[in-house]
Parts: structure tokens; C-alpha cells; sequence
């Protein structure tokens, strides 16, 4: 049997320390301890391809772009996104390559900058949800609305901010590159969801101002490259029902049906556990044989062999 | 015969045009036509890989995150150098695909994330040639090189800046991804000379203040994946010598000997013209068969054809 094939999608905390300050001298120090574990389960014969978010980064990207605008012209939100991909993806081969070579494993570590189509018509561009960017005042909001077009939102009474669309991925541009590195080579790819790109009508691709949830990009991902499975690294060792109530109850192995029996009946929450449920199940129920894994990064190894984490199948 | 391998090093009008604001559109505009050129060369059925520079990106980004480091942590220059790789890189393969679209060819492009190794005991690091960042003050110059324990020197009479090293390139740390992928993928690499790491006595990289020759990196790249042909592109369709002067002479083919004897006689100013034909020479003796040519973008083709540019042999 050849190696399993599995899709990591690194969550926020697999980069960068909540609390910690955001230089990038802490993000190194904590993707070199996130490349430990990566290592490891490179060292147990698994093919790996690696997803990863790029809030925090992005936001930051576009914080100091938009601060130094009247020195240097502000970048879009694409390129923003594009910049960070860089910034992560470097950190990630750099750390993950010494950590494979403390193994005496002597495989490229490569980050793709990888473009993914969202469809212009998905509902999500109607009602836009996400918000990017720098807290502004309500009347500076309103300025900006009107100078660059941007939708303005206040956000939970810590300020106004832009808002944009959360569409779904529909196709990674970059698949067939992915595909044809990834069984000698752990490539980064789809960082931050990808950078959001819609297709004219001409069949060129063009830069949008929206974000690709990370975890559907990596379920997208792991269904291209045809992988085993998908493993959705998160804060916590198990997905719960009942979460923080006193009859929570932590799940080891659930059906696709089980999960949307638990959905419905409201367990988890948007833009949280939510999207990492429905990216699992999609995987799970794209093929037979293929399961979804939710778990922290110091779990995968044991949950990658059945002992831990939380496990969806069709 | 094989397709002919062509490493082509795109320079800094092939990015964006000198004089225009420096913001993304622009920059998009200006790859869309350099696009067209590269996608002529391939449909000519020449392979390409892609090396680029960076110079006023990478310039911009540090100058964005240094401008606002109240608000958010500063980035280090090896990290500023990683975004530039994604944001040209992006540009790159959004506009390249097309053009071959347009031409009915369907190749993948990619950019891979590259570090470039440099030798810490480079002389270069000895005296530091390269001004980085924005302009001080003599006042805040020597805080900042208290502080920081940078290197500032006055630039010119425009102000101080921090200087950095000009290391050579010594091994492209991606190659081998590079060399899996380019056969069948026009690949973007060793964007801006490529991110420079030194080795550590562990066998670790790590990422480092200094600013690679992109030509140089692009020599390198070119004989790692053993490349046919060196196409480094500039401002002018000629290498000339008495450049500038009544009696100025425009070079059609030279050896290697002559571009030396002509370097000895000083016709090539060093930061311009020299590191290119010293990249040019040192792809056309490192093997026999290979060449390099030194013209614009807009002789690109033809050059590769012998009929324009300057081309250097052994």
C-alpha cells in the first residue's frame, strides 16, 4: 500500500501565540514548535500537504498598508493576501526543513502562491460577514464608504470596519503544480483560503477583496490531490457537543449523518467550530474511504493512528 | 532535440514603469505586458523558468511596515523580501496565464517561495553597498544605529539610509521542487536574488539583512537546472561600450575574453550594467553550449533568435 496521503490545515494558534506580541520573531518560534509535530508525522511515512489561515497576518499586512498610505500607496486586499503567503510559507519550509533534517529526512518543503476562483454570483457577496482591516470611527466609516466604495460595518462596539464576502472555493488555480510536487515534496499551499480571484469573462482571473474560509480551501485541497485525510488543526483536542455546558461531551468518531444531526441542533458555533464541521464532512463524504480529522496540532499524531482527536466518516 | 531551456531574469521596467505610481494597478498593468513578451517565447516552444527583481517593492513594503511600526510590529527585511515573492509572483502567474490562454496554451505557472543561501564570511558583509529602506535624518540615522545596531550611511545627499550586504548567491534552497516542476510549469523563482539565509553550524537557515543580485541568482538558477540559454533583460536592446559617448559601440555577440578585456577597461558601471554581464559570463563558461544575451523585453524573441541583443559565449 503506498503512504497516506493527508492534508493539514494549520489553524491560527500553529502560528502565532494568542497574547504573544505579532513581530515575527514570536511567529518563527512557534511555527518551529508547530514543524516538530509536522515532522513527526512526516517521520511516520504520511505524504503531507500543508493548508494554513493568515488572519491575524493579513490583517496586519493591511494595517500597516493602510497606516503608511499617504507614504507609499496602499495594497488591495489580494496582494495582501499574496504577502502573506510569503511571509508564512517561508517561516513554515524554513522551520519544517530543519525539523525534517533533525530526522535525517531530506525532503523539499515548497510554498506555491496559490490563487482560488470564487464564484461572482455566491450568495456570500450579498451579505457580506467578514471583516478585515483597521477599526475606524463611525464617521470616518462613512467616509470611506463613500470615497472607495467599501461596505462599513460595526463590529461588536469596538468600532466600525470593512466587510467582505466569505464565498466558497471552487477551483485552486494552482492544482496541477500541487499535484505534481506533492508525493516528494510537503508543499504550503492555499494559505489564508488562498487569494480570492474571480474569472471574467474572458477567461482572465481577477484579484477580489474577500476570504476564502481555510479550512474549505484545505477540503478542497484534499480532494484535488486525492488524499486520505483531512486533518483540521484546531485549539482544542476534540470537537464537543453541549460545548462548556456542564454536559459537554466530547466526540471520538461520528457519521457525516451524526454531524448533521448535531448542527441542526445548533452544537457549534459560526465562524468557529462551524466551518470546520461542514469542511470535514465535505471530505468525508466525497469518496468512500476518506475521513476528516479534528484535532490540536499535539493530537495529530495519536489521532492520525485512532487515538485521539475527533473523527468524521461517511 | 528537446526544447531549448531558457532562464529568463526580468528587470525592474519589466515590473513597473519608471515614473508611474507605485501602486498595485500599475504594477498589474506593466506585468500584463511583459506577459505577452514571455508568452511569444513560449509559444516559440522554449521552456522558461522566471527570476525577477524587487528592488522598489521590496523598498515599499519595508517602508509601509516601518512607517506604521507604532501600530503594528515592524517586519524584518528577509520577511519584507518573502512578500515581495508573493505579490510579484502573483501578478506573474495571473497575467502569464493568460497571455498563454489567449495563445491556446494551457501551462501551469507557479511561484515557489525561494531562499537563496549566501556564505557569512561573503566579504560583502565586510563593506555593505546596498541602501535599504527609507531615508533619516543624520540625527535619526545615528539613533536608529543605536538602537538597531544597523549600518546608516548618507546616501547621495537625498539623506541617510541603512546599508546591507550584497552576498553572492551560493545554492538556491527550492531547487529541487524547481527542477521537478519546470519541464511541464514556467516557474517563478528566486524572486528579488531569493530570500537570504546563511546556513547555522546546525545546519539550520536563517533569514538575514542583505539583498541578493538578482542576475547573479538568476546565473545560478539557470546552471542548477542546467538552462540553455541566460536571457537577462534591462532598459536596453544592446550591451554597449563607450556607453553614452560620441564613439559608443553596440555588441552584437563577444567571448567571455572580451567581455573581461572590456570590463577591465571600465565600460560597464558597476550596480548596472557589470553584475549583468557578469552573470552573463558566468553562465556562458560554466558549461560549453551555454550562452547568455542581454537585451530588453521588447527584443526578447527576436534576441533568442541571434537577431538582436547582445549575446555572450565562450
Amino acid at each position: 500500500m503506498s503512504a497516506k496521503r493527508v492534508v493539514i490545515a494549520l489553524g491560527g494558534n500553529a502560528l502565532q501565540e494568542s497574547g504573544a506580541p505579532a513581530t515575527s520573531d514570536a511567529q518563527l518560534a512557534v511555527v518551529k514548535k508547530t514543524s516538530e509535530y509536522i515532522a513527526e508525522i512526516s517521520e511516520k511515512g504520511y505524504e503531507i500537504a500543508i493548508a494554513h489561515g493568515n488572519g491575524p497576518q493579513v490583517g496586519r499586512i493591511l494595517l500597516a498598508s493602510e497606516t503608511a498610505s499617504d507614504v507609499t500607496p496602499a495594497m488591495p486586499f489580494d496582494v495582501c493576501g499574496a504577502m502573506s503567503q510569503g511571509y508564512i510559507g517561508y517561516h513554515i519550509q524554513q522551520a519544517l526543513k530543519y525539523e525534517l533534517k533533525k530526522k535525517n529526512k531530506d525532503l523539499p518543503v515548497v510554498t506555491i502562491v496559490t490563487q482560488v476562483v470564487v464564484d461572482k454570483n455566491d450568495p456570500a457577496f450579498v451579505n457580506l460577514t467578514k471583516p478585515i482591516g483597521p477599526f475606524y470611527t463611525e464617521e470616518e466609516a462613512n467616509v470611506i464608504a463613500k470615497e472607495k466604495g467599501y461596505v462599513m460595518k460595526e463590529d461588536a462596539g469596538r468600532g466600525w470596519r470593512r466587510v467582505v464576502a466569505s464565498p466558497k472555493p471552487i477551483k485552486i488555480v494552482e492544482i496541477d503544480s500541487v499535484k505534481r510536487l506533492w508525493d516528494s515534496t510537503i508543499v504550503v499551499t492555499v494559505g489564508g483560503g488562498g487569494i480570492p480571484v474571480i474569472e471574467n469573462d474572458d477567461g482572465s482571473l481577477e484579484g477580489i477583496a474577500a476570504v476564502i474560509d481555510k479550512d474549505l480551501a484545505a477540503e478542497r485541497l484534499a480532494e484535488d490531490i486525492d488524499a486520505d485525510v483531512l486533518v483540521i488543526l484546531t485549539e482544542v483536542e476534540k470537537v464537543s457537543i453541549n460545548y462548556k455546558k456542564p454536559n459537554q461531551k466530547d466526540l471520538d468518531l461520528i457519521s457525516v449523518a451524526q454531524a448533521e444531526q448535531y448542527i441542526k441542533e445548533g452544537h457549534f458555533a459560526p465562524g468557529s467550530m462551524l466551518p470546520k464541521i461542514e469542511a470535514a464532512m465535505g471530505f468525508a463524504k466525497s469518496k468512500s474511504g476518506r475521513k476528516a480529522i479534528i484535532t490540536s496540532l499535539y493530537k495529530a499524531v495519536d489521532a492520525l493512528e485512532g487515538k485521539a482527536g475527533t473523527t468524521i466518516e461517511l
